[in-house]
């Protein structure tokens, strides 16, 4: 989120313009098989999170992705992941940390090319699946993804507040960037409730656009058992993946707008 | 073949001095998997043909070949495959051009961050097996590969004189380097004796060596029927991946240097 | 086509009841990834033909299909691919005939588990895609399919009258079912005409349809030119793969079913 | 270990003749890659632990590996693993019961085919790498094992004495088959000194042997402490994926059949 304009006085008011990014994973198909309506979605988000082949995006996805992000001018970030395809990159894996710091390096580079070709570039990395979670508390792992990271580029990194993941990007000197989860219930200490507890996803439409609103407004959540949390975020991911996926995000976009808020990709 | 200093008049007359590139297949092992002697290699190539995870070449090797090559000045090259592990790149496919454009693009970009990270960049393309073969005389999908090139950054490309892959680098703008194999029976029209066919190989060391240095020096090979053939080329093509082949490429540099050439990697 | 009864004569006249076998891919997906409407096309074929991870189809996809094609008493076959996920094994290969056989054979073998699991068995094969395609005219690649169908277990091969591979599997002793495609538009010499020329697909529901109804009584198709062909088939291919598609299969049997013929997984 | 004969009274004194089983991973490589002195490990080994395709050994080496074990008389177990050739199976992974079940499953029946066609059958299964540390102490993978092996065929299950898997399989109703490492150190309570702490792996060969001895004969191992342990093991594992394995797995079979121990697969 970016400042708020804060204080304000004398004549001059200025109404404070809050400003959010928008992020969904893209491209999340392999050759025949398609997932994701990345046409629908590019015209929702700020940022794409482009897979890149270890969990799904074959070349010729990416590049049709990174072209049509390019010519809509949202940003595209490397959407990096374990080398699993069966498991669609969401079985952890004790990847020891030079394969993995490796692995990262070479998605990114993959990707590269092809945004370069539509003209932009690779704006920043954000992990997929069971590497996400897993850099959340895995300080080793962490880190071998931020130094793949550095190794392809010194890229802002997506994670979650508080997570190791952003702890290492910052100790590396990258930038880290925060996001947040419209539809993920979360825990009074601000972390998401596990996808195999109850009411880990919120399913109601309309419950995931107000919760929208009020994490980009700055006004935080509500935790699964009552308590207020703050959660600081500078981007909020919306999922692309399921049925209705891209006309719940158009929603949340339009609410978002609604509020006063301004999208954009991040600084 | 570089310049050979040419007329020379009056009283600084310089000696002409050949200069050859000679490469070689590097990387090519995945993961436990080993095949090239990669460190005694790069004491005697000047340019290495680095896999790049299609038929062979796990992102943890091709960071480790990288950074020894870019330490001794060994230019580093995109060895572009077909996506086929389990055949190591030899079994020709018929992949759609939009789709083999894309995989040699993401190819050379994962590639591309390794070299980087080692201080030095990809300087050029070299399709591996049967893509390389195919690319000869499948104009198609030589079309294909120098989309991939041009994709990914307007490199030399790599081939055999007279292929299809080398005309459609020219048309593209790209240049085209020429290439010949010492260890090779070629026909009286200049082009390669298919593998299959016996006396394909020159096993006998003595006789690459020997004709290793005749190519370099411009006097072409004898072909398989007895013909004097003309070889036009710019890089020498070793081999790596059989046992004692480390050996034989350290034989056919140390002829080429004591016969007067100069061993550089092409201009 | 099984035997029409023939001859009759004196107070006993049995009419005729032709009898067709009615086959599609099945379990086409990967992982994340699905396809094939696999529930309600088991609700229309007799005989299921089982990805087996090749092209499409995980192990625990496999055993689902496997569990619901017995339950509901539709034959298993062995639907084999070339090793190409990434190309769906669409991308023809020139894969060496001793890796190509142990490939088959693999597959089946894998399958075979889970059919045994579910109480049934691998029943036929049937080539997938681009195999498929090649062993109509490749001799030595069909002779490699039949090669690894024969160590898997003497099973009946599924493909198009008159191509290699039935000659193949009919020079192994082996069972050589014909097939035919009501959606596919032939040729005058009774060949699929290829898919990449125009009308090569039949849209028209209705023309299937009445397609359908035609090859399996016997009156053959009419082909593009305009020439009657005749085709002798006992099983009739519906793709899955598409939308509308198990609609369209499930409109096929009904309209088998209305001319009087009997629907049965071939003999 | 086999039955000792045990009492013996009267006339018949029949000396006891303790039997072992020596197995070893077998057809470690994949395509071009090689792993595994496959020929010399056959002439010295009972049982062969033959690679399925996930961690390694394509279909063409899993049938070659069959038809030589069939020949020699070596006894072919399935080599399970995670899908992980980059890794070798050596990355534990987070895969979910229904899908390891699975997975398992596939590889056993792909593998049951050579071993069929060989003449032979797959007699027992015994998990590599990753899947097998994890199977020690991680009961739902374990389980998820055993319902694989299930699913294959109620074979018997070859683990370390104490392992979740072995509980696991003799819970199903599976011969559960202990096995002991001449090479590695124990702890004192008879599990494996992990890889990565020192001392960990017994280099020394005459140690090996010894080791090997002492543990077929039934006399456990000294621990890394210095405490006896007692092991019963009924098949000792050599390994083959080193330089020089092959040698010493000789070394051991010869010194234990100087010990005048019986070499022959489990019961």
């Amino acid at each position: 989120m970016a400042d708020t304009g804060g204080g304000a006085a004398g004549a001059e008011v200025v109404e404070a313009i809050e400003t959010i990014d928008l992020n969904a994973d893209l491209g999340e198909g392999f050759g025949r098989w398609h997932l994701t309506d990345d046409d629908a979605l590019l015209s929702v988000v700020t940022s794409a999170n482009v897979a890149c082949g270890f969990h799904a995006g074959d070349p010729a996805t990416m590049r049709r992705v990174c072209d049509r992000a390019a010519a809509r001018g949202v940003r595209i970030g490397a959407q990096v992941s374990y080398r699993d395809l069966a498991g669609f990159g969401r079985r952890s894996m004790d990847v020891p940390p030079v394969e993995l710091a490796a692995e990262v390096a070479y998605q990114i580079g993959a990707l590269e090319v092809f945004a370069r070709a539509a003209g932009a570039s690779v704006a920043y990395v954000k992990p997929h699946g069971a590497l996400y979670n897993r850099a959340v508390h895995d300080a080793e792992q962490a880190a071998a993804v931020v130094e793949g990271v550095v190794l392809a580029g010194r890229l802002p990194v997506l994670g979650l507040p508080g997570s190791q993941l952003l702890a290492a990007a910052t100790s590396a000197g990258l930038p880290a960037v925060t996001e947040a989860f419209a539809d993920r219930a979360y825990t009074a200490q601000g972390t998401l409730v596990p996808r195999r507890e109850p009411g880990a996803v919120v399913e109601e439409p309309d419950a995931v656009v107000e919760r929208a609103v009020r994490i980009a407004s700055g006004g935080g959540v509500t935790s699964a058992d009552g308590t207020p949390v703050g959660i600081a975020a500078r981007s909020l991911c919306v999922h692309g993946d399921t049925p209705g996926a891209a006309r719940l995000a158009a929603r949340v976009r339009q609410a978002l707008e609604a509020a006063g808020l301004r999208l954009a990709a991040f600084a």
